[in-house]
């Protein structure tokens, strides 16, 4: 991954949201030069360039249904296979698919990403949240139909939207450990969007449950989509009225502050991939990464 | 509503989170003091006073799931029943519902917001997605759980994230007209946030779908919690690259640049209720007025 870009961004794929709908034209999409990406489960198979693996539609049997993931620059048809009844339960990232997925450049990176995120959709929508009854892919993949004729309801793809957040106090940012890191990772505190909150409000509440900090002046920074399983990661700046933390142990193993020197000093060990820090960085393709780059070269 | 501040933000309410799970501490708060506030399916009931009507756990059936808000200034768990499978589909938004909506003052404004959402979460979501059995309500209505023995998938409240842009070119702002809008209304383009979306990514596809426009300098503006159903809007200022539009006749009955002075007018009438203007600004419980107002301001 390309550690100045936004990984799981920019696939260059037409997304041709007009064809969605459109049976007749995904039908002549659906021809001898449409691709078809494969996919072990919802995981990726690389080819011998360790690059994403693609191949042609006549791979798929004629009971799958097809995920249209859209157009590439020659004018292909971009597919995959919504995994089948059998594969409602998917496996949850694993070391093996960072390496992969590390490997790739920006471009596959993104569209391995929008197929991931939609297949483990398909995954775990097999039917219908209203009425139980079974549901069937629409609209390229990009929708499901309820199959009772009491219902019909339509469901769609789900993006979970998820603050992140570098909060700064007197020249300190604040990072935390999750159980789940590996040693000497910290990252930034993050928490789902909840209803009836905006992005602001959701990073002092998860700032303030996490850590026991007020904050004020929350800025957005940017946003990364996160397909494990649906995140999207917005991004933000906060500053907080004090420095005493009263970290959630149920969220957090440790969280504590970092001077600049020792973020800066992190960043570019973990370019160079020395082990020997106090404070490991988080992977260029996390969003976390950027916000600490961004921080940094702010001044 | 309140013009100044974000509409349905701002509820008030500790959401004290770490209650949720806590099924003896949520007992606790199931106490004579405890307010449930009245819904009509998941639309507001108004006292005499034209505010929120709250009642009493006394009110609700032992079978009703209840779903917890939170926790008011005064120390009181605040509470609402999650509708039952006879209200599988809820009705709309109509203009009584906004007219009630208009009248009420910010935080109980924002705490029917969480109210709402969740309700049609609640009534929208009775069975798994994934294995079509029934759900229950778990950890204070912030979940449901698949009663399957075999499946027991967790399913949390969605929050769908949508894109709502101001689109610039040479001092003009970019308005589109949607088919149910009342005549003259015009107001800031918007759709969801796919998956493989950063929020830039799809400000910069919606206005080429919906206006042909090509945009670039993307900057974040504000956010706006929106319960119908459930969306997060997340409204953003481009620049176009050109002003030729070619319109989406699928998604919008007209789109067309306003000046600087046309904007200022229609936001003024709209403040006093005038009708007789070329253009309707969006009312101020929408995001899109925030965006408007933030752009006039900015000069």
């Amino acid at each position: 991954m390309n550690a100045r870009t936004i990984a799981f961004s920019g696939s260059g794929l037409d997304r041709a949201d007009h064809l969605r709908g459109d049976a007749a034209a995904l039908a002549r999409l659906m021809d001898g030069r449409a691709r078809l990406l494969r996919l072990d489960g919802i995981d990726p198979v690389c080819g011998d360039d360790g690059g994403l693996a693609w191949g042609t539609l006549a791979e798929a049997d004629a009971s799958d249904e097809l995920i249209f993931l859209g157009i590439d620059g020659e004018g292909r048809g971009c597919f995959a296979v919504a995994p089948g009844a059998a594969s409602a339960s998917v496996a949850p990232p694993n070391p093996r698919l960072w390496q992969v997925l590390g490997a790739l450049p920006r471009e596959p990176l993104a569209t391995y990403g929008v197929a991931r995120a939609l297949a483990g959709w398909h995954a775990r929508h097999r039917f219908c949240a209203r009425c139980g009854s079974p549901t069937r892919l629409a609209k390229g993949g990009w929708q499901r139909d309820c199959q009772s004729g009491s219902c019909r309801a339509e469901h769609f793809p789900r993006t979970d939207p998820v603050a992140i957040m570098l909060v700064e106090h007197e020249g300190d940012v604040l990072l935390g450990r999750q159980p789940r890191f590996p040693p000497k990772r910290y990252s930034a505190l993050a928490g789902f969007i909840e209803p009836g909150e905006t992005i602001e409000e959701a990073v002092a509440r998860e700032v303030f449950e996490e850590a026991g900090l007020r904050v004020d002046a929350v800025t957005y920074v940017c946003s990364q989509p996160w397909p494990f399983p649906s995140s999207l990661m917005i991004a933000c700046h906060a500053r907080a009225r004090g420095r005493d933390l009263a970290i959630d142990s149920n969220e957090l193993d440790d969280a504590r502050w970092f001077s600049r020197a020792e973020i800066a000093e992190a960043m570019v060990a973990g370019e160079r991939g020395e082990s020997g820090q106090a404070l490991g960085a988080p992977p260029p393709h996390a969003v976390a990464w950027h916000l600490l780059d961004w921080w940094l070269r702010r001044g």
